[in-house]
């Protein structure tokens, strides 16, 4: 892995002068190119080996480009916002919009590497966390991002001898601390962990670019090129046209989830009272739980037809909980700093802490309905994202939250009556609008859209429940008892107890 | 203060129910309005005794309009992000954009008032607070905000028995807590308390409006009409006109500041590298000192003419940080989510926790120098600019923050020569706008608003300091030098040490 990063590659000195000059202006112009297009964001991962010239290959490219740019962030110790959240928030939280260069001093690997060499993680662990790292990564490429990822070599000598020149010169002296030296203690432990997670996350999307540390002017001029190539090859280039999966096998019989839901079901308003009363008691109990605050969040996903009674649903939710426990995050339109980012960015960005609750209406499921059936993303686009989207989730619930997605179906008759209803009705006519309209012409594209949807995000971790939305005071109660169940059986599989019933 | 709410209004069931439905169809109608408008956000403060109310009345609202552009947060204690920067910095990132409604379940009222019945505030210390909350307030209002600041009294009496009616429904029982009754002891305290802060903070731009608690029908129409009210008047009638101050007064013989500059001061280059490297070794080591890690913050600002050396001298400071600590942020036009916010909101996202620097290339100071001259802001709005600013600065240094403004002044002949210069030179052609040439015709313009602003902002706790920069070399040393002497008498001022030289 390492073997053309030991070879003692050396560029003088006055090649390097003469190649500065030609190497900077170039950078700028694909800066200010990249700048200008606002078309994909440019990730820089430096890593490497202790003393390896990290720092300084990062002042060295605030130097040579446009510093205002370019954003820097190094991850130690996470705060505690990101703490009560999944692992990767805060690098989402970091990413770089579209058109300007962002450079992780320390990325997703850091925290990966230094636990499997202290011994605190099994390698198990430590290849399921790389498997998720390449499909995060690919996620980040197929999203448009130019991904580069460096890491910085010395051979065991040379990192001895960058820490003694380094600690010589009194404004680099400060580099060097105890821990360096300490790891100079782990290098070949370092090399056999590091070589592995290289070889794993080599991948064809977001390949390694190993660099040899040990002379100044070799790793900057190297740096600088592979830069400067791989921004002007994506300009010129474009995005790689990503292969499209073979069309969705629908039952040749016609028969769907959908279709099969019996929307006949119905609750009297006796019963209904009844049980909204008892469910709406028995969320607010849940959610103030000592297993739930502080350890678990909820995560509620409202989908399904327009008119079906999301809203309705998500208010009597809210009833029972206290204000400053939810937040509700309608989708509309993502704003121009959302546009900037992955598809998925907007939504990480609401993901609640632990003891929160998020009720999303509308979701990440857009791309997978709406922005299918209106053409709004490109087939390659939406096919993936149902893989991106089960890895989202499945990094949520790994948090501790509880996901429960919600699907609300109606008749295309009732949406009719709803639909003439809300038109009557002076306070509810906000809720229809001419797209309303326009997307019930296209009924039968949605429905297939929401059936695939189902066959390909229901998992065991975050199920779809399919509610039957004709009758609303049945759709409601199903809705809350939903999840209370989902939050009980999680905070019962927490601590092997069953809750109080 | 709270005689009107102690009257014991009451509204009967049945006006209340024949009330509610045009109620909501009236709040519904301004809700859409304000969103479709987009012109200001409304900012809704529910405050007051415990037991009043306040929950019941934000999930009425929340019932009542549409929930899904609301957004509540409540405000316990801050997390660490937020305690190492300044105290209001949690609730600027909690301010809704324009056409929204944020209500606050706790506010920036609530620490003062808690610590000052605690015993752990002394009254001028709580009037200090209020002084600033009696500013902040009034800059959201003049950024065009609608704020409303309800206060919900109840008798200690009527406490008592709201207390007792909610513990009676299984449904209501979970909001009393031990502290309830905790905090029933210490009633006539709150009164004396509140009614002090209510009074002081009454103030015209942003009055309390007090509503008796006890019964609830009373509570949530009145309310729900305030909220209506406010809303609709405001559509209707726009942004209340804010009185413009008197002209500028400038000196009758034409003497500027920067007119006094010496700009012929230079460094020969054998000096500069030497000085160059004697500060950029002594700023590393301030960056490092334990005294300023996590403990102060270094806020650096670049104003100044184009081509005036900004971005060169940014780079010789950056030359001497880590990477991981800094960053830089370039000020240029606003994204659609910084426009939907006051002015100020741009630039608070951005304040370093303790322990980093930010340095602000071009700043809030654009409200007062480009947006004044080109006019894309109103006189009423740069005029009132600089005392916002003012109060912005003294919330950093308050919280620890070291703040130094850089004005680098150069001739306009040397202007010429650098435009000039920049666009026959390749690498450095990007710095050279169409912009650039227009700006330069209106020099005398600018020059003017930098002097105004100069007499306007240089305080005591965050002071100009003005760089002749004909000479690079001269400007950039000039630039280190004063902020490594303002890091030091920073540290020195905390622990009354002088710092090793």
């Amino acid at each position: 892995m390492f073997e053309s990063a030991e070879l003692g590659h050396v560029i003088d000195r006055d090649t390097y002068k003469k190649a500065v000059p030609a190497l900077r202006e170039a950078l700028l112009e694909v800066q200010y190119d990249l700048l200008e297009k606002r078309e994909f964001p440019v990730v820089i991962l430096v890593s490497g080996v202790d003393g390896s010239g990290k720092g300084e290959t990062i002042n060295l490219l605030y130097s040579w480009m446009d510093p205002r740019h370019i954003s820097t962030l190094a991850f130690s110790a996470p705060s505690d916002e990101e703490r009560t959240r999944p692992r990767m928030w805060r690098y989402w939280r970091a990413l770089p919009p579209k058109g300007k260069v962002g450079i992780f001093a320390g990325s997703w690997y850091s925290q990966p590497i230094t636990d499997r060499i202290a011994g605190e993680m099994r390698r198990s662990e430590l290849d399921y966390l790389l498997d998720d790292i390449n499909r995060f990564e690919a996620m980040l490429v197929n999203e448009g991002a130019l991904v580069l990822k460096f890491w910085f070599h010395l051979s065991k000598d040379g990192q001895k001898q960058r820490l003694k020149a380094l600690e010589k010169d009194p404004r680099t002296a400060w580099r060097v601390t105890p821990e360096s030296y300490e790891r100079l203690k782990t290098y070949d432990r370092l090399q056999e962990v590091a070589g592995h997670v290289l070889r794993v996350t080599n991948t064809a999307k977001a390949p390694w670019i190993i660099v040899e540390g040990t002379d100044d002017a070799y790793r900057s001029l190297t740096v600088g090129r592979v830069v400067l190539d791989a921004i002007r090859h994506r300009l010129q280039h474009g995005r790689q046209e990503v292969p499209v999966a073979p069309p969705m096998i629908h039952a040749i019989d016609q028969r769907t989830v959908l279709g099969e839901l019996d929307l006949g079901r119905k609750l009297a308003k006796k019963d209904y009272e009844r049980e909204l009363a008892k469910y709406q008691a028995r969320l607010s109990e849940l959610a103030r739980d000592a297993r739930f605050v502080g350890k678990r969040s909820l995560i509620l996903v409202f989908e399904g037809s327009d008119a079906a009674g999301k809203g309705g649903s998500i208010r009597r939710i809210a009833a029972a909980l206290d204000a400053r426990q939810y937040q509700i995050i309608p989708i509309a339109a993502p704003t121009d700093e959302e546009k900037a980012q992955p598809y998925l960015w907007r939504f990480w960005r609401h993901v609640p802490q632990r003891g929160r609750v998020t009720i999303f209406d509308r979701s990440w499921y857009g791309r997978v309905l709406v922005e299918r059936v209106e053409g709004f993303c490109t087939e390659a686009d939406w096919l993936r994202a149902y893989s991106e989207i089960n890895d989202f989730e499945h990094q949520l619930v790994a948090e501790g939250a509880v996901v429960v997605k919600f699907w609300l179906q109606i008749s295309a008759d009732e949406q009719l009556r709803r639909f003439k209803e809300r038109e009557e009705t002076g306070f509810k006519r906000y809720k229809i609008t001419e797209e309303d309209w326009r997307n019930r012409k296209r009924w039968d594209d949605y429905v297939a859209a929401a059936c695939d949807m189902i066959d390909r995000t229901s998992t065991g971790l975050a199920p779809w429940t399919l509610v039957e939305a004709n009758d609303k005071n049945y759709a409601r109660v199903k809705v809350l008892k939903t999840i209370c169940e989902s939050l009980e059986r999680a905070l019962k599989g927490e601590n092997g107890k069953t809750i109080e019933k």
